[in-house]
């Protein structure tokens, strides 16, 4: 298809789509032709390891057999969209994901985890008739959640933010807990464990508000069911879809039937929510990971690489903290440059790491894959750690206050975000309901 | 898979996953499992011909030997996402697409209508660091148009519309042009033709303002090129979805390479927005109608089955018009109710149409079954005419308007109107500076 080099393609690619940042920048400089399991192919013919899962957006790994023969055949024998929009697929798909997670009663579905989380939090407005949504974390690009990270109110988009703070979100409860349509959070599962999540939909349930697990990239990668599931801990709704359909676009919620069911007042739409081949592809996944021991055997791997990364930091004197889960852990270094050029070095090793230090594994990791990330993530670690001097051996509590911070908001208990949280509650109080949204009658 | 029958199905449905008017309410009772071309087939075995290229995601009919050719391949031999985002079907795919429409400089990709209606309007507001938008016609469901019908003017997400009325954009332009980000604007082929658009984008550029066609239904339909190219209407940005993969779910914003260059700013995101196989497809799509009559073909056809449609609502005599171009006409009855009467029974008769009455072939269509759904329109149009006595023999000014602002908001221009335009002139001018949104810095 093309004689170009990597950094040619890259050229080639920034006059007609590149993103400086998003497509360049925060990537290391391969343009990938192919891929089978977790070795990439750029177009210099170099493979390389993928230990992002693609941004988790793999489950199983590229080309897993039993996905591409049932995607592959849903395209070829039956077709892609129909006239209406249910389809056998997306009745069967609905139905295990609502066996599979307690919080499931019935499961809707669009493309991408960003659109899963806008449809959670209009179902939630919808079926409540109230108006604020309080949040913590990431929940994607649109634009009712363009400012995540520090605790405050966003007035246009009637979004507050407690910042991972139980006290903050206790206080904002107490304040208008009856004008809270839903609190949803994303597992940060490196930083709180499921207790603290318990915590948070116990006290929701008690104010009886709706409570919403963003499972994006929780729901097959903290454990094999989630937060929600494997997590035990109870939700109204969760959302999911890295990982659903192995790299296929899909993404579902899945809850409480009488939240759901206010799917036509909230106005949530699309015509490819009813697209057939992605859902052929999620179920193939389900079938793989609940019928092999292929997602067990990854956890055992993604642990053996997370405390082998651990003891290379170690070894080659890197302060460093190393946490969370085996299919989705982080790797917190001195600062964000030593963190970029370890895994800079080490994509030149052979292994293409995240750089904002969330690693995922594939189920089609094996032994061979793991020795070779540790192999490649010890040669770039050792050259940068050799020219630099680290005064200690653990990282100060200021850089994991300040990563916290930039990875997801979270915020220490001081006398600012006392304030930040005495702002919020007075801000939402004393909010103009004018700003709420009206949805056209035939809308949707 | 499965025995039962369509209605036992869509009692399944109910339980797991069906919106009660989304899903059933506004669709004819089939359950499909397969479709090749345009002719699609229910659980209960009975085929019945597709006359909304499902929701117009269809452009060459399901099941297209080159597309299935292309996509499957590109599952099997390549992969579906890798680590980073850039890939030689993208590169390709942007390349092609900026030869294709004038506005064409650079091109950026998401999944859904939606998806890229909300990343063009972030890019203008980045780019240009103005705030306010203008905007006529349905987007989306996204948050940020949930009012969109008529004029008025929506604080929180700080977009206006302005109905399609050219007075009332002249207006606004002239208030406060220079707050205002983009004029978005969904082409209605049925009822302004290219003229009226021209007139909108020269009032936009001589006032300074990006100008955004949304192209999302009309690029591969209103002509091969869409409005911005068939209908040469010049445009700072389009953004089109559906047919471009065919049915599989990508969508693209297209336009100046200083707007789409804020990619970055604007925080637009998205791990599917690197999806390889719906590329793939997409270029199979632009070899098919790039390459051979059909999509000719389809228009001539499209034609065909319009004016057909035109001759048997005269004949069986039931008052309407029908109007707009080839492949995406409209047809408007005297109630929304003697419409979906006469398209229910047509579904009996084996042809399914939209029941909203925008009607839209694929270049799957032969001639036998543009006959196939003259005929079935007939029989069900002279079951309802002889139900019904239609006091004229033309549609009522007022129904006509009614339904113009059912489907898209046109109003017309009284004094009602006037004292809206006013109002929103003078929300817009008073609004408040802080609900303009803020994006986290790390965001993105």
């Amino acid at each position: 298809m093309t004689a170009l080099t990597n950094q040619e393609t890259i050229q080639r690619a920034r006059r007609c789509t590149a993103a400086e940042d998003y497509d360049i920048g925060t990537r290391f400089p391969s343009v990938f032709v192919s891929a089978q399991g977790s070795w990439m192919e750029d177009v210099e013919g170099r493979r390389i390891l993928d230990v992002t899962a693609a941004s988790g957006a793999l489950l199983l790994g590229n080309r897993h057999p039993r996905v591409v023969e049932s995607i592959t055949r849903c395209i070829a024998e039956h077709g892609t969209v129909f006239a209406s929009t249910l389809s056998l697929p997306r009745i069967e798909l609905a139905e295990r994901l609502c066996e599979r997670y307690p919080a499931g009663e019935k499961a809707v579905f669009s493309k991408t985890g960003s659109e899963a989380t806008t449809a959670a939090i209009r179902l939630a407005r919808a079926a409540s008739g109230r108006d604020v949504i309080l949040t913590s974390g990431y929940h994607g690009w649109h634009d009712w959640h363009l400012s995540y990270l520090r605790i405050g109110y966003d007035a246009g988009n009637r979004i507050g933010c407690f910042g991972y703070s139980r006290h903050a979100l206790a206080r904002m409860l107490d304040a208008f807990g009856d004008d809270v349509a839903a609190v949803i959070v994303t597992p940060e599962p490196a930083w709180f464990d499921e207790e603290y999540y318990r915590g948070l939909s116990r006290l929701c349930a008690s104010k009886g508000v709706l409570f919403i697990i963003d499972e994006v990239i929780t729901a097959f990668r903290w454990g094999v069911r989630g937060l929600n599931g494997t997590g035990n801990v109870p939700a109204d709704l969760i959302t999911m879809s890295k990982g659903l359909g192995n790299g296929h676009s899909i993404s579902s919620v899945v809850g409480r039937r009488d939240v759901i069911d206010a799917y036509d007042t909230a106005g949530v739409a699309g015509t490819y929510t009813r697209e057939v081949p992605p859902m052929a592809a999620a179920l193939a996944v389900l079938d793989e990971i609940d019928g092999t021991q292929a997602h067990a055997n990854a956890e055992r791997l993604g642990g053996v690489l997370r405390d082998g990364m651990r003891d290379v930091l170690a070894a080659v004197g890197i302060p460093a903290v190393v946490a969370g889960p085996p299919m989705m852990f982080d790797v917190v270094m001195p600062s964000e440059q030593i963190s970029w050029d370890v895994y800079r070095a080490a994509f030149d090793h052979g292994a293409y790491f995240e750089d904002s230090g969330t690693h995922m594994v594939t189920t089609a990791f094996t032994d061979a894959d793991v020795d070779h990330a540790l192999a490649a993530f010890e040669k770039g670690a050792r050259e940068v750690a050799e020219r630099h001097t680290f005064e200690a051996d653990a990282l100060s509590p200021e850089r994991l206050a300040q990563f916290r911070a930039e990875a997801f908001g979270g915020e220490l208990d001081d006398e600012v975000v006392r304030q930040r949280i005495e702002q919020t509650v007075q801000a939402v109080v004393e909010r103009d309901p004018a700003l709420a949204r009206r949805l056209d009658p035939s809308c949707g």
